[in-house]
């Protein structure tokens, strides 16, 4: 404990918040001591007095590498949790484990996927978009015709508007960040703007929506606006550099960075101008969130400020006071997350997080958080600011404003509720386990 | 051709080069015309006179989500190319396929590596990391305990200095960019500051070197300035979000960003700091750059500016005169790309390529550049520039300073000679079918 700096010197921690939260801005290496004292000589004349030991994957050839690399075997956990494993006719959810991963994109085998009707199994020489309704010369785009146009790069989050109901239950569950939070992702999409389209099929200037239509058996379709295509909308082909996962919408998906999860149509084959919104039923009964009261907010499209811890975090546990970080993501679909503050103390007390950069709009921003377990108990929180001065709710409030479910809900798979953005909770006792606290 | 915009306005092309080269801020939609008409009735009433066309796989229930999620099938040749499939007892790579790829992220099942000695199966709960030689306190760390560090998360190229070899054979070869340049990749690292770990053992001021040594068979070896360590090394653990791959050094590995790619040391084991370098056989032999007349580069550590155009590339075709985009990815060992310049014929004229932003140091940047095929026989080049000035060398004064092989190289695997960075040219014939030239 203790440890001093390069020069020797040992300065004190400078705590900014109750119960161990740490200046963001501390020198690391200075009062920090987690490595063990190592068995080699530790001399200046870097003579090892003690020899490390060669295990055995040292001592043999290794294996050879594959056409596509798979993570090592003492990585199996790491996985998408599925609702629907084994193929039942009803819709699946593939959930992101954001307690095992890192900085901000989700790799493309983990990126969470939600289907109404299966995986389709679309061959791209055969699949088209046809752009049609109120425009002056109807089009119809291949995979192969898209790809000739100059493409956008761009990160963004996608988020099922259902993402976070289980914290709509009575009783914190004592679930994963996965369970909880697992329906929202991160990726770098490429793609043409949906503009440019438009503007070759000549939009009627009276057409205010797009129908989006899938080529799912569901025909899955949502109203996007026609300001929103001519904003920041993508007809995204490749996903992290490789072209799209097929439960990700394979060979082309809708983005519209920031809105909700189903609005983003994957295996996307028809935008159809017209005046008025389709009210389809994904819009007016799938993804319209009920509030209490009986009112519903109806095209309600924006996936507000949000974050949540994901180390540590339910799942995991301390395994000695000292020294830990505090680290999540953040995001926000109005544009760039501001400002994150941390709470060890239950919302007592905030410290500011340092934000990994370049921070990006409508995408994951990783905040972390120096902190120092006294191995008293402890509840870890976030709480995000965006660009726009949008913050995050606290419970309470939340709750106030758009209810609960009167009793604990059995299963993350129930929800009641949609457009969960209030703040995730996770309680350490003093033996240094984990659980979903309410606070 | 010459469709008019929304507007029914119908602009004239504005050409910044020879051969078709548009400018980069030109509106698209404006001038292009890759779609065809659709087959459906294109009126404002919005009513469609021919149904679109449902395949097979809108008809039927999809396939159930994996825990892992693979490509689709009809990507099968979106994998890397390997050198050594059997695994005999030697060297072996695995290439990217960046003719297949887009934006600037590789994603981890396709991240090119290179093994001297096959890819370690290592048990993370035993792999340690030992700190030692000229420092105050030997230390010890582990997978868990570097985990407790605030990570810092960033975009990084990894490059091997034999990367591009290809182009130093006499005649050029008939191969994709992924057998020239596959043994260059660009992904999000997240690790652990290294000067942290050093402040933390209290390395001795007069310790100027580090030897980095890997848990492979041969544990590999290389000298890394201690100047470098404090400027911008991680000790890496996680790779695109996911803990590192295999082959990519997992559980940790030596992260110096713009260095020749074995310098990065995979599955570190052990950082010895020291006065003056070792002289492995990895930096005395296998990684001294020879130049004509036989003086060395050694200790040469940097990956020189660099393009190199993906999209077209050997092995597409154009299948008709019309619009296209190229592209490609730059990048500098030195910092950020400040400025790409393509041209189509063979470096006669230039236009300035748009770079998707945010520009990353050390990092991918991928560029695009509208361009209208007349159908007659063109050369596609790129040229980058850094944001220090440096540029890359066209290729005859490349070869002026560095030779070439005297004869054709028989395969991509023979590389008398490292550290390319000049130009490489895609030749396109009046069918379309592009090959690989020296311009």
């Amino acid at each position: 404990m203790g440890k001093s700096d390069r020069r020797g010197r040992t300065p004190p921690l400078d705590f900014v918040a109750g119960n161990g939260v740490i200046n963001r801005r501390a020198l690391l290496g200075q009062g920090i001591a987690l490595a063990g004292a190592a068995g080699v000589g530790g001399t200046v004349t870097g003579a090892a007095a003690e020899p490390l030991k060669d295990e055995a994957w040292s001592l043999e050839f290794g294996s050879v590498m594959q056409p596509r690399e798979m993570p090592s075997r003492y990585e199996k956990d790491v996985v998408r949790s599925l609702s629907n494993p084994k193929g039942e006719l009803r819709n699946s959810h593939a959930r992101t484990p954001h307690h095992l991963l890192n900085g901000t994109i989700t790799p493309n085998p983990l990126h969470f996927g939600i289907n109404h009707a299966g995986v389709p199994d679309i061959d791209p020489a055969k699949h088209k978009l046809v752009i049609h309704g109120m425009v002056r010369q109807p089009l119809e785009f291949t995979l192969e015709t898209l790809s000739r146009y100059p493409l956008v790069t761009r990160m963004a989050f996608v988020e099922c508007a259902g993402n976070s109901a289980p914290m709509f239950s009575a009783e914190p569950m004592q679930v994963t960040a996965q369970a909880i939070h697992g329906l929202v992702s991160n990726a770098e999409w490429s793609g043409v703007p949906l503009s440019v389209l438009l503007d070759e099929a000549g939009i009627d200037p009276k057409a205010k929506w797009l129908v989006a239509e899938g080529a799912d058996a569901h025909f899955l379709d949502r109203s996007i606006p026609v300001k929103k295509a001519y904003d920041d909308a993508l007809v995204a082909i490749y996903q992290n550099g490789e072209h799209l996962m097929p439960a990700n919408g394979y060979p082309m998906r809708l983005l519209v960075p920031g809105y909700q999860g189903n609005m983003n149509v994957k295996f996307l084959r028809r935008l159809k101008a017209v005046e008025q919104p389709a009210y389809t039923y994904f819009e007016t009964k799938n993804y319209s969130q009920v509030l209490p009261g009986g009112k519903t907010w109806r095209f309600h499209f924006l996936m507000e400020v949000k974050s949540f811890i994901t180390h540590p975090s339910f799942g995991h546990s301390l395994k000695e006071p000292g020294f830990y970080t505090i680290s999540g993501v953040a995001y926000s679909g109005t544009g760039r997350i501001a400002r994150v503050m941390v709470s060890a103390d239950g919302g007592k007390s905030w410290g500011e997080a340092a934000l990994q950069g370049p921070v990006h709009p409508q995408a994951f921003t990783r905040f972390t958080m120096p902190w120092r377990w006294d191995g008293q108990p402890a509840v870890l929180q976030s709480r995000a600011w965006d660009e726009a001065g949008n913050v995050q709710p606290l419970r309470a409030e939340f709750v106030a404003a758009r209810g609960q479910a009167s009793k604990p809900v059995a299963s993350p798979l129930l929800f009641p509720n949609q457009h969960y953005n209030s703040i995730t909770s996770w309680g350490i006792d003093s033996k240094g386990e984990i659980k979903h606290v309410y606070a």
